[in-house]
């Protein structure tokens, strides 16, 4: 079969693909280890190219300006400064021809994966992370971002784009090299379902966008962390993860698409500021990172695009697994209170 | 505050206790090590029962007739051969005066973590586990549980109680002794809602319980793994967790609280059989696993009580965090192959 398959749970509202393109057998979950560590080579490393699939997305710099180009056979072994390729092992695929297959979703309980996953390497410099990155070069991060976005948003299959980063190996990062993932859907993820259908309600009700009232309540609450005159950061009131905080736009909008020059400096900043914080205070810890963002043009007036940052640093289990209710051993409070003095340090 | 803080998100039914009692400063995460790795001492074995809470409940074994009690103060350093006490660190306590509290979860947004949290040792034996425990041990240990469920459900503030097992440090156990944790809560956990309302709804349009439905399904496919005259072991279609499985009681029953002693020997011996194949499979691999019961009384005709159990051998990374939407690279039809030879080995 040519996709992955999309799953949905007997009884609930929960979606997995069950990737098998990728190969794995029960028994190679015996033993880990890492291409990386068999080799030593970075795949992702400039003069490494061949290692990975074909670019869709290239950065090139030449005397100070940036060139955008897909086509990289003339390009590799020339400085590329931002490369994005597909993800080897995806685990959703853009349709061979054209099909009707992702429509099922949801009426019989699977689904072609249909869609895209790419690898975004974010610098040249093997180790170049946020949270030590100059800003330049987050700054050309963050365009990437919108470049695939925009490409992969105006696909017909596609119904939203989740834009991640995995930092070290406990979160799931198996290459150290930087990068991001990006995956495009042929449906809107339950998580940003249940919170399009929240904020749809709020508006209605009070005719205003429950995240701008989050946003300011939390501005003014022991739960601040930082703000520059476009964004605000603070640890939410109901974290599931010790040291979780979350990146907001002061401008409403539902989308990043339409962010200024200013903005994607001032997310870049705000980034470095706040991933170099947490590292500073918990000694370079895991994390996941994840964009929430609408693009149904009927959520504009509702939802408000925001980054969501998770310190891997417990574990879920049993208990958090088997019900989907949470245990936190640090409280929002006391996160912020520690945040705030790393940062400012 | 007496309690700690239930919590719910700004916008998703999402629910997180905040166990500051737990008393985690943030710097706390930036080294881990557990009492067990400090000291070198397990607080679990038999003679160092001074270093954990007292017992609300113990077995005894004297002249091959087992013993209940709760008073161990003349037992302490005899013969127990199951003990259980409250978590030093409870998630959930219970209230130390009558109060209605706990009656505001979901009208705010946030309530006072009322409910117990027990560590129950499942052998004197340091490392019996399940997987290669003795029978007549398990059928203890299974016993026990019936034990605290029952006592617990019937207190006025528990809605809901989830006996639960973590094995291994990368699935949440910090200490290595045979151990399982109940957790009661005062209002349904997400998950359990969820598989109540779709199993209502199946059984008010169909007339028949989802789960018996799904059993008989599943025998028939190639996701079984293995039967006894009781119990039936699956690969779930839409397992988020490679390797995971199933077991399901063939009986129809809501909560496991009126299985007979011949159900309970056969839950051992499948708990065993089960566990010992995934440990022989992929060298002793870390899991959780979680009872999934119905204690209301109107869901006795629509759900079925079962075991869900989650190998440890991915990490729920940046995309699964932010979306609720999983990626597992084995196939349940993989999974249960792999496991059916690893069991018939």
């Amino acid at each position: 079969m040519p996709f992955n398959e999309l799953r949905r749970d007997y009884l609930l509202d929960r979606w997995v693909v069950i990737a098998t393109e990728r190969g794995k057998r029960p028994t190679d979950f015996a033993k880990k280890e890492t291409a990386q560590a068999r080799t030593g080579v970075c795949p992702f490393c400039p003069g490494n190219e061949h290692m990975t699939p074909s670019a869709v997305l290239v950065y090139l710099e030449s005397h100070g300006k940036i060139e955008k180009t897909k086509d990289e056979d003339d390009f590799r072994h020339r400085n590329w400064i931002i490369r994005c390729f597909p993800n080897l092992y995806p685990a959703f695929a853009p349709p061979k021809e054209k099909t009707d297959e992702w429509q099922t979703l949801g009426s019989r309980g699977f689904a072609a994966a249909v869609g895209h996953h790419e690898v975004l390497i974010e610098s040249p410099i093997h180790d170049e992370h946020p949270s030590d990155a100059r800003i330049p070069q987050l700054v050309h991060v963050v365009n990437a971002y919108l470049d695939r976005l925009r490409e992969l948003s105006s696909k017909s299959y596609v119904r939203y784009v989740s834009i991640f980063r995995n930092y070290g190996l406990e979160a799931g990062a198996s290459l150290s090299h930087a990068h991001s993932q990006i995956i495009a859907t042929p449906f809107i993820p339950r998580i940003l379902k249940e919170e399009l259908k929240a904020g749809r309600k709020f508006w209605r009700e009070k005719g205003e966008c429950i995240f701008c009232n989050i946003i300011e309540k939390e501005r003014n609450s022991q739960r601040f962390i930082t703000e520059n005159s476009d964004f605000t950061v603070f640890a939410p009131y109901a974290s599931i993860n010790p040291m979780e905080f979350w990146i907001f736009p002061k401008k409403h909008k539902a989308s990043l698409l339409e962010i200024s020059e200013t903005e994607v400096e001032n997310l870049a900043k705000t980034l470095k500021l706040c991933l170099g914080g947490l590292k500073s205070l918990l000694n370079d810890p895991p994390y996941n990172f994840g964009f929430h963002i609408a693009l149904n043009k009927d959520a504009e007036p509702y939802y408000h695009w925001h980054l969501e940052v998770y310190p891997k640093l417990a574990v879920w289990a049993g208990f958090e697994k088997s019900t989907g209710v949470y245990i936190n051993t640090v409280s929002p409070e006391a996160a912020a209170e520690s945040l705030r003095k790393a940062i400012s340090a």
